[in-house]
């Protein structure tokens, strides 16, 4: 039988685990520097629990799991013979594989809520399962890396996720544009110009005002349904340019009759304000064409989009207030974001930004060529690792080529030859592997090396 | 709706996760060190991959993955009417969630055998998935955390799992006794009593000695249908004491005509000769009853019991020949040994030995009572962050009592506290929760406490 992997899903060889730790590894530091604690949820819950939360075509791509025994013993002709899938789904499936971790979240939230300390700032990183059509750079399984804190309406805490993606990106070496938007500037936009449920129109067209100039996105806008007098309206948004300030200034002119625009105002200049005094890496800009899981957002609205490779959004975030609702508990309000690890690796690959360590393999390998050799070696290497040295032995007396052919297929930095000559001496012949120079070592010096 | 965890399945809050991390970081360090790397499997597999690999009751703990789409459409009035859910779960399912590490290691070694240098050191530490009935301590969602080597035969590796297995409980603080058997010797056994199909009996009625007495297992043994003069033979098996070289010499007396059992002592007498040169902190005790897994383990069988706690084995493993050959990749000899971390979590907690700092919070939490105050805070806040330190604000300007419960509850160490006085003479006043101690220091006395 010749084996195969499920559509989709990705076996980690050692040399690209290695690669995602480094990634893992960061946003992990990152998260706990800025006082985020980790949580786990199982990948298993209730279909109750995530159905119906991300929208007819997400409870399609949920994984829904048989139940276990004799799941059709009680299913009525009827039932059977009519042959829909999606009623005998119910039948037979009660739970279901993670789609994102803010679902999971949110039920933990509301289920542990008598031992949470609130303000809540929990960072998860587990995978996610998605029945997409496989493609390239979207996978069936793949990880997710999310910082929230819940229970706060402070908007310290939308300057802090921009310093901890500041923090992150700076230290992957990849230079980003940080992208602001505000639910309650595009509200107050559709507000002004009597058109609430054109949000979506007026923010896809504004996107292409690059593409197809202004022309084109009034020429849009109208086969859209949106009035001549609303798209007047709409005009100083659409030319909106200058600085952050120079944006906000304009947009205070436009809204000035919108409550909810100018509320949002104040929000993105206040969170301006926290983050001007942070001395950024990358830089900062308000960019209304924002409207990721606009429906879901309540507040600040986050992207990050790399600027040396063309890749698109590469994290995202924002706030919402009523996340822990569709469990039962009003008025939590959270704000949250997601590094995107796939894309980041995707990155990192083609800018070749991953450090030299991270592929490196034990320090160093001890070669003998006999039984008598072996057990030289034995103690030098215990003696290695008990300082916290990663070492090993080639296991068996095999031929030099052999033995260093494997060295070099797994990194080791550093061989260490146990020949007739080093036992008389009480040595060791220590090859480092990227130059190729020798050095005669009693054991003190070998572990003083290292 | 209230929510609800699926049966089996648990939340980790973070302090359970940072204990649980402590033991993961535990184990990942000490594979690293003695040069394993780490390897990832997707979650979801072919079910042609698991199914037939764990026994017919293995087959029905799998989780199933119901197919997506229309899967109910192309199935007959027969199939449906039938009612066979074992049938069924054929034609509308072809994947399912992970059972174990091993199968689909396996399965990675046989697709990646072109790019994988042998002897291949890989561990791999993740969920696997088993539809058990849910009881104390067995879940339905548990980690794995297993180290392996393929493509080699030397028993080196046997003596190394044993040293990696006394590093990491030595490090616990965990007293082990680590048990070692030989499949080679059970079938020398069988073969001289003449009873090959009859091991499983007559290790476990050797395991119940202690309880029953020797004539009590005489007795079990008959009544298992093994002959008088078998039950002779077995004697100085059953009355098997001393050191391990006191065992392995009656052994070799017992099994002189098998040359399968003298195969198995002399490798157990070499695996020995390599681990009694490593100055254990724990003891490795020769254990004929130790039978784990029997159909699947050739040679070295192995296993960790606790000494303080009643709780069974907490780790085991083993060597295996032909774990490769169920997919066609024939000649491949493996050993390998896995961690358990839930009991190992059990254990720790019952003993009272995680770490103090596993469950501290951040080093620093700011403390201010107004906008000023907060203000004044940031620049060192993110002067300890860019330093390294975990350290959080709080987020509003709420009363001195409400901050310190918060600081209470997430285990802050020191709350930094910035009120009038502080500001005006550009200090902070430091207080450390555990003792109540404070100082007023300024940035540059801060930054150099931490």
């Amino acid at each position: 039988m010749k084996p195969n992997i499920a559509k989709g899903t990705r076996d980690f060889t050692p040399a690209v685990m290695a690669k995602r730790n480094y990634i893992f590894n960061v946003i992990r530091d990152v998260f706990h520097r800025y006082g985020f604690k980790q949580i786990e949820t199982p990948s298993i819950e209730q279909l109750s629990t995530l159905m119906g939360k991300y929208g007819e075509e997400g409870d399609k791509l949920l994984f829904k799991i048989l139940n276990s025994g004799d799941f059709a013993a009680n299913l009525t002709d009827e039932q059977l013979l009519e042959r829909n899938s999606i009623k005998l789904t119910n039948k037979i499936c009660e739970k279901g594989l993670r789609y994102d971790l803010t679902v999971p979240f949110a039920r933990f939230v509301v289920m542990h809520r008598e031992e949470i300390a609130f303000p809540f700032k929990r960072f998860q990183m587990q995978p996610v399962w998605r029945a997409d059509r496989p493609q390239k750079g979207r996978y069936r399984e793949f990880y997710q890396c999310d910082a929230d804190v819940v229970g706060s309406n402070s908007l310290l805490y939308e300057a802090e996720l921009i310093e901890m993606i500041d923090d992150a990106f700076t230290r992957f070496g990849i230079r980003v544009e940080i992208k602001l938007n505000n639910r309650k500037i595009l509200s107050g936009i559709s507000e002004i110009i009597g058109e609430a449920d054109k949000i979506t129109d007026i923010t896809v067209a504004i996107d292409k005002l690059e593409k197809i100039g202004l022309d084109g996105v009034t020429a849009e806008l109208k086969t859209k349904g949106i009035s001549d007098e609303a798209i007047d309206k709409l005009q100083p948004i659409l030319n909106l340019t200058g600085n952050n300030h120079e944006k906000l200034n304009t947009l205070k002119t436009v809204l000035a009759e919108s409550e909810i625009g100018l509320k949002g105002i104040a929000e993105l200049e206040e969170v301006l304000s926290y983050v001007e005094t942070a001395n950024l890496h990358n830089s900062v800009a308000i960019d209304l064409t924002l409207a990721r899981g606009l429906n879901y957002y309540t507040g600040a609205i986050l992207e990050v989009k790399a600027l040396d490779v063309a890749i698109g959004s590469i994290s995202g975030g924002g706030r919402y207030d009523n996340l822990t609702g569709i469990f039962g508990l009003e008025g939590v309000s959270g704000v949250g974001f997601s590094f995107g690890a796939d894309r980041i690796y995707d990155v990192l690959e083609q800018l070749n930004l991953f450090p030299a360590e991270t592929l490196e393999g034990v320090a160093v390998m001890f070669a003998a060529f006999d039984a008598a050799g072996i057990a030289y070696c034995l103690p030098w290497l215990r003696a290695l690792r008990s300082k916290g040295i990663a070492a090993e032995i080639y296991p068996e007396p095999a031929k030099m080529k052999k033995q260093m052919n494997y060295a070099n297929a797994t990194n080791v930095r550093f061989v260490a030859i146990a020949g007739d000559n080093e036992m008389l001496s009480n040595t060791v012949m220590l090859k480092e592997m990227s130059t190729g120079t020798q050095e005669a070592l009693t054991l003190e010096q070998l572990l003083s090396r290292f």
